[in-house]
């Protein structure tokens, strides 16, 4: 893979749904900026930052809409364009389309014989997606400097590479999915017409970039399935890592020091497994909670000597399906509360408020982190929590999140939909020996470390020529 | 593909879930044989019956248990051993692995994010499912002649090779699946060890059979993904096709007769669009009726002028998922008959009672037959409808049934989860001029009648060699 030797010759224009700013109108009436968070953000962030790339991205907030008025502004670092859509548009295009179509799409989350059903209101949903789309690629057009390079992030924008070719033949797109990819029997759930022009909006670009050989595998199964024939955009493989220093600035606020000191309270000598996760359908979250009840059923000696502090934060509860979902999970950790507690001792800890010192904390001091994902286009996490834990701490770890390809050998398989399973490999995690522990976690780190956030860019730049 | 010109040199032994004949106990405590139904018998039984082959079946009813003890039974044409299972391993196979497991799985019905969830009880039917098959073949390999060609059918019996290739190697054996086949991604679902087992069971058959390449594409990738390398066994692609004569036997019949009289009578002289399913969740029952919603809003001039004669018999009850769709799909249709009805018009007639003459008869009536699946490894209506009709009716197909491979070209398309373009397509057919009508139907009749079941036993023959 390349590494960022040679400071790339091409400028640099960087397009997603979320950007590297945002902005509030401040007392004054004027326009204050703040860092944004988000994986994308916080992994492309500090490289991008300082540079003369140029970040398109829309506007989510009041702030961010007054700023997309004032066209490229800089700030804090950043060479920021915001786009301003009208809100209806806009939420048609990103809550129908992004979230309750196409995240649901690549991650196989549909109930089939329910669900989607695409009558006009999801078409006029599709019109708008194609949009926005059509404006954010209007404005690479006129901002992006002559043979800029131009990276293009996720499922929200699939869409812009088919006019930029025309409009602009000097540039070279590149597309980048943080997502699994959907194979053929899943992308033909979409209308046929909408499958069609998604497939050849990915395939316009100069090359397609995945966290994984198998999502690229699928994006080229499906392609070939449904569009004849291969891509003419080059597929390239390159996992997202998290950034070590960042890990460790956070690691070491007193935020974090002070709520690791309440979770030791909390766990005592006691075993702590953890999850840190949104409250997310593909993230597992119930199997998790089930495979924990049956740890305690099969394996009675962790009765009272294991901890489970899920740190799970709400997430798009605009879509009812997420609210259904998190009610479920709270019930569930009712009932396995109810049925295990004793004096003294609460088997799980489910925290919902999203506190990010807390997170950090806890991964610093799990002795099992569980991983299991019933589908994942990377998860950060695991890699996180291999970077962060000070306890020789190990990882079960579910085979269909992407990172499985980089840690495969370094952490524990569990089986995401196997609850029995799942419970025998946390029961064996848990009951490992100090000198298990110490030869994995350090094989794990080492994995973890392998690559940083400035190989994935670089990939995505030596994608571009 | 193979005819029958050659009578196969090989013996034969059918093996499958279902047998030919069912068995009840007389009043004279005397077994009393009856020939049995299902599109595997009706397809296979009257090629079978007469000649020398061997069909090996599971015991249904007490009498099929009764005949089990008397080893091969000769009667009503067949020779016939039936099995008896234990009733607890028996259901614990058919309705957990098989019903609930291998079904959804090839069809992909779950609701990924809560179902299934492989526990204790689920990973004991996985061996009650083993126990069934090895018994399977412990008989075949007892009673099969030398040298015999043995045709094992469907997802009920993935497992019988190993032991078989062990125990008999003279034996030549072919499996058939009448389901879709799950791709790699669906197949992962599985907890990792049944995974493979199931792969390697079927690899272990000289030759896999598959109604459509699509279906043998994903056999291939599941296993070349799941397993590494190509399955050893021979792919070969074979689809059921409907008995000209048979149907032509059930449209002559009286009760046929009667019910399209009645049938007639309820329809006068509007359109008669037409569904005949399983109530069955692959099936697609509730998008089919959203459609027919949408047709009468977006297309006015059908409002009175078209009836919806939808005949869905219950099947499986024994699972909630299927009771739980019955009463959706009922709700549905109350929900857009009284959105619509006028005096003198019921927009859908829903018939749940399984009828096969009234069936027949309205297949003979349809001005426009829906097969709407979302997936489907065959789907013999559209062919049976091709072949009954006698109104130059038209066929809305799925891609996502088997039959699409067939009919292509000779059907109007409909996206399975597209109500709007499904309505539209549905509004297209139903105003077809007479004459487009003509040479539509005559090309599709052309289709159905390509290949015969004879054919299709041919192909199997064929592959054993």
């Amino acid at each position: 893979m390349a590494t960022d030797e040679h400071a790339p010759a091409r400028p640099v224009v960087v397009v997603s749904n979320r950007g590297p700013i945002s902005f509030r109108v401040g007392d004054d009436g004027g326009l204050v900026a703040r860092r944004g968070a988000g994986g994308l953000v916080s992994g492309l962030g500090p490289l991008v930052a300082g540079t003369d790339a140029t970040w398109i991205a829309a506007a989510m907030s009041e702030g961010d809409r007054r700023a997309a008025d004032r066209g490229v502004v800089e700030t804090e670092g950043f060479r920021v364009r915001t786009l301003a859509f009208p809100p209806d548009t806009y939420r048609a295009a990103y809550d129908v389309v992004c979230n309750a179509t196409l995240w649901f799409l690549h991650h196989g989350l549909w109930d089939l014989a329910r669900r989607p059903r695409f009558d006009d209101r999801w078409h006029e949903a599709w019109a708008a997606y194609r949009t926005v789309n059509e404006v954010f690629a209007d404005v690479v057009a006129e901002v992006a400097p002559d043979d800029a390079a131009v990276l293009v992030q996720d499922y929200h924008l699939c869409l812009l590479a088919p006019v930029l070719r025309d409009r602009r033949p000097d540039l070279r797109l590149v597309h980048f999915s943080h997502t699994p990819f959907a194979g053929p029997d899943l992308l033909r759930v979409l209308p046929s017409a909408v499958g069609a022009e998604l497939l050849d909006g990915l395939a316009a670009h100069h090359a397609c970039g995945f966290h994984t050989p198998r999502w690229a595998r699928s994006w080229e199964a499906s392609y070939r399935e449904l569009r004849g024939g291969s891509p003419t955009a080059a597929t390239f493989v390159s996992p997202l890592a998290p950034d070590p220093d960042d890990l460790a600035t956070s690691a070491g606020s007193d935020a974090c020091r002070n709520s690791l000191d309440q979770l030791e309270e909390r766990v005592g000598d006691r075993s702590l497994l953890v999850r840190v996760d949104r409250i997310e359908l593909s993230k597992n979250l119930l199997r998790g909670f089930h495979a924990f009840d049956e740890l305690l059923r099969r394996h009675p000696r962790w009765r009272e000597r294991v901890v489970f502090g899920a740190f799970c934060y709400p997430s798009r509860e605009g879509l009812p399906e997420y609210l259904a979902y998190r009610q479920e999970v709270e019930g569930l950790v009712r009932t396995i509360n109810d049925r295990w507690r004793t004096d003294g001792w609460e088997p799980i800890l489910l925290e919902t408020a999203d506190d990010y010192p807390r997170s950090v904390a806890a991964l610093r001091r799990f002795d099992v982190l569980l991983v299991n994902p019933i589908r994942d286009g990377l998860n950060l996490v695991a890699k996180e929590g291999a970077l962060l834990n000070e306890r020789h701490g190990l990882v079960a770890l579910s085979p269909e999140a992407g990172a499985w390809f980089e840690l495969e050998g370094a952490v524990r398989r569990v089986d995401p939909y196997d609850v029995v399973q799942t419970a025998d490999a946390l029961a064996s995690a848990l009951g490992a020996t100090v000198e298990e522990r110490r030869v994995e976690a350090a094989e794990l780190r080492r994995r973890a470390r392998a690559r940083t956030p400035a190989d994935w860019l670089a990939d995505q730049l030596a994608a571009a020529d």
